[in-house]
């Protein structure tokens, strides 16, 4: 089934194989309107390509975006906004061997089984290119999102066991380094740590945190449409990612009624809540508080030890990757992060609309 | 947007209010054929029905599910299942004073804000009574998957600071608890943290593990719909949960590649893993071991205790909300997860069919 | 796959046999706080129920409409609301000599060659008693569109070689015949046929206008969910529909672009069009004329006259079909086409709300 | 809302302007394995490109379409595959007169009423070099189908009041005549109304005839995705078409039940009918029987006569439309047509596949 769109009002639809022509995406039900030209959507693909600092892979590519439709005159139109682009920097002869056999961590396996066979070459659509399409559209919900007031910070919170001082963090410095750590100290550990890692040939695994500041209460549905269920399905289809959490997150189960109940209180008409164990969602939607999550991302699994598997003529074997592949996915997948939890949320908000009847009357009514 | 409907190929819509004249649901699509009465869904449903033991709500509802279209002659007919259980234990004048104030931790401020009001009865939609819609849904599937050799188990991992231990867990005792913790030792605990939470007003949090087997690898899409995704929406789209683990979960955020890569190996042409860090998904989709989820839920939100807050005046009051409340919800919803894992499972076996054109044309070349 | 279900932001799903224990439906996305009584859907329903006239079947039916969720306090609350009709003059026994053969014109081959069998009493899921849902739906949408001051208006245009004047139809008269034309003249040469018919053991087509005004411009989307298309669904998605027409339909094959163009003016500012050959949608948007639609509707397949077909045994056979069955369909059809053109446009103008950028910052900033 | 998307299992996302950078579409859910390359689909965009006859617009565009996605080794993979045409024949110069007005019969007004302002080059969106998209996703389709033993043929059946012979035609021999008429009298005849049209400055209607052969009994749903309803929404959705038809479509109206049902037989457990009247469709679902269609089209309503209509600066005035027009349809949109029923077709009969638990049963075990 078609398995490659994600939204309802909004819908986000990538295509393309790590090794192809291209890779891009269709962004179909965007509002008509915003202003937008490919350098508003180039600055955020930069944020995610290879080869930016000594802990990506040294790979270089340059990924230049080009708008293929759905803009006119500097202005989204509502029709599908079509995003390209080439990809530059395939050396296909890389991967002839993974053709053969399965690697450990990765889809091959699972790919075969489902279609009966795959395009092996650097990870084929499974690629890391694949968020390509996701960050384009992500750099359209981010703008959109920003005029009305709503800001969706991502940032690097741990790299092994290095952690940020989450509490004291400034997240205006996410961009700033290297691991995307908005934490100078934990930014210097973290590099040492993924160092360590090249020289042993090895990966390690990390978290990303999530902020959003803004978000009106009542976005999200009750019952299967949660918002947190649309986030988590959002950052869970985020290649890697094994774990979600919101708010407290797992913490919660070891807590009590008494302290995990955020009391509300009233000021001057407004409404705010003494604390945030709920990250910002009661009941599925959201509550007018700051949304807080958190995406826990497995090594990566290309490492160029020595790993066991079988190929495929049956045997089991010793396996030794090459390639260029990086140490860590954290730093590259920050805006991937970003980019899903604004799709998922500004989609939320428009399927929101008419959520009441007076809104729907008001609009149509002369 | 309608937002009670989930799945694809099967689509589950519940409905109904806590205290609205009955809840149910309508199952469309499901494959015609599969032998099924009310007893087959009955039996699950009294394992979330209230009033169960001495740690769940005192509150006593029969829950008896009428079938009312889609089965004849005791076997579904491909036509849409509507299955309904009418209310019958309701004090609608306990739910006065909550019409006038919002309460911590629950859906109260987020309903009125996106739709202006709310049915304040019970929690109204909110009410873990709409959960029975998912558990009658989640029987037909369950017992499909049966068939299929596929066994999706789910049990109580941890209420409070109570865990089981995870590893000698014989899941065939889950339903003989009241805690649904497959660990006599732990349930002998936990049902004394629960008794203390009773006495001090209070609630506590937990958490489920879910382990699926018999799965055929290459279920679920690599990009979008990938099987961990679906999942982590089916769950956290469960009130309370605020935290989805696959596999290792947060666990992998401080592994490295080396130890978190499962080896795989061939015997026979059978093909297995020598270790299951990714809980039975690679790039989404299904490898052949057994599925391994977590959900982390909140402590149940309503307790006895004095609690700040504000009212419709716009005034800020202390509470202290009245009714029959579980002070765990663990146990009730052990079968609510299992069912949303088994019909999150089942509807992408479905999808899946046509994945391979061989497949298609096995099917339709006579 | 999930057939049953109808709308985007709005839902619709229905559910039942016709000899089952009910029919009903599930409307989900409605927005709240539009007032709604059971009374408001009888209305509609009592239009379309069986026994009204001497042209109808003489089955009698109450079919008295539940509100069973989604309404409180007498208004909606934007969460499901769900509505059944109990099943009341069930003859199942009527059906015993239907199981073992094939009517020609029915569905029931068809049925049996997708799902292996059928439930065979009384049409099943293909009686004419599943609209009973859409009846409902389309009284909650009716009367939500009369408040933003659209009328959708349906009406009996032809039986068999009667047709109505349609120049001068005056259409507040379509409820008070037993045909549902709006043309007394032609309603009794149209009953004097219908007599004719059941005296043949025969039956008879027609053809169902619709007329609908105050819609603004813009509905509807340029490509795939085009105004027309989505009407053309909702249409031939109704038992016994062969044909739909918009605008001037057939006829503008055989006409030239130079008196088939209509000629836009504007005076006072406001856009109208010296004719309506396109019936109100250009480019699959409403252009601010009235809709204009037809439909047209095959002969009831349910004759008492011998028929030739095969059995179960793979005998070819004669059959007569006993039962009660109505000769014509159109004056019972009125309602229901009413009804899908009414849910059809309603879910189209939820679905335009977020179409501009400025509408979207409106709603959405302070 | 994303409406430029087409189908369930298979689901088509055309993008693109008439005068932007390319046009192009992603086909999402193909299954995997099936052989392909750039020619398979070049010799259908072949048959709808622009300048093959002396009754087409005399604009010269190659279409040269390229696979950037989703195909590896020469077949299908089972992931989004991107197909692109550039466009290279945009004289954007012809349409600044258009930015200025509203030209009668097109969705000028209605994309400015919808969305504020519009791209007005050649059409934009609403441009029928949209449909190389649809004509690039049916080429896939129509191999595929063949390989089943499924044949979707489409024709011109008749361009203002000149109609083939239908009973006679030779099916074959369609794209052998520029009109598309399989029917060389009546192709001479057209040519020459055409002609005449031209001089006139005019254009002129017509209609396009589908004929399905092998489809098995069994695709479709009962209720709502009723396979009819799919068809109509997939020909109505093509830009000009007003009217469709399935069977005997409008005749059926003045038909009588004894005459129009269609009688079954079997012969050597080969089930057949007498007749088909029901067009291959019997309560949603085919009856094995072939499925007929037919699609009505007004005249292009670009023509270069004076025409009435109104100006953004809100005056009467009266066009000249400049530019080089087909003046009539019918030869070019035969593909787009067969195209849209193919793509229905096959994804209808992808979402069969669960349709009996017999058969996912039989899928799963092993």
């Amino acid at each position: 089934m078609a398995g490659s769109s994600f939204g309802n009002i909004i819908r986000v639809t990538t295509w393309g194989e790590s090794h192809g022509a291209a890779v891009g995406c269709v962004i179909d039900g965007f509002p008509a309107g915003m202003e937008i030209c490919e350098e508003d959507i180039q600055k955020y693909l930069d944020l995610r390509k290879p080869g930016q600092s000594s802990i990506s892979t040294p790979r270089k590519e340059d990924d230049k975006v080009k708008i293929l439709s759905g803009v006119f005159e500097g202005k989204t139109t509502g029709t599908p906004i079509s995003l390209m682009v080439e990809n530059t920097s395939q050396h296909s002869a890389d991967y002839n061997d993974i053709a053969q056999y399965y690697r450990p961590g990765h889809a091959d396996y699972s790919f075969d089984s489902k279609y009966g066979f795959r395009d092996y070459r650097g990870g084929g659509r499974s690629s890391g290119r694949e968020t390509i399409g996701r960050v384009a559209a992500g750099a359209l919900c981010l703008k959109f999102l920003k005029q009305m007031g709503i800001e969706v910070m991502a940032y690097t919170r741990s790299i092994g066991k290095v952690y940020i001082n989450e509490e004291e963090a400034d997240l205006s410095l996410t961009y700033n380094t290297i691991t995307r750590m908005p934490d100078l100290e934990a930014d210097k550990k973290a590099t040492e740590l993924i160092d360590e890692c090249k020289k042993n040939l090895d990966s390690v695994g990390g978290s990303i945190g999530v902020k959003i500041t803004g978000v009106p209460a009542g976005i999200g549905d009750p019952v299967f449409n949660k918002l947190d269920a649309l986030l988590a399905d959002a950052v869970m289809g985020i290649g890697a990612v094994k774990a979600v959490e919101i708010g407290d997150g797992i913490k919660v189960s070891e807590s009590y009624g008494s302290t995990n109940n955020d009391a509300f209180e009233i000021n001057n008409k407004v409404v705010s809540k003494k604390s945030n164990h709920s990250g910002g969602i009661l009941g599925g939607m959201s509550d007018g508080s700051d949304i807080i999550l958190r995406a826990y991302f497995k090594p990566t699994p290309s490492i160029a030890r020595t790993q066991q598997t079988f190929n495929k003529s049956g045997e089991n074997i010793d396996i030794n990757i090459k390639g260029r592949h990086d140490p860590v996915i954290m730093p590259r997948a920050v805006i991937v992060v970003q980019s899903m939890a604004a799709i998922t949320l500004l989609d939320a908000m428009l399927v929101n609309m008419p959520a009441k009847a007076e809104n729907v009357l008001k609009m149509y009514t002369k």
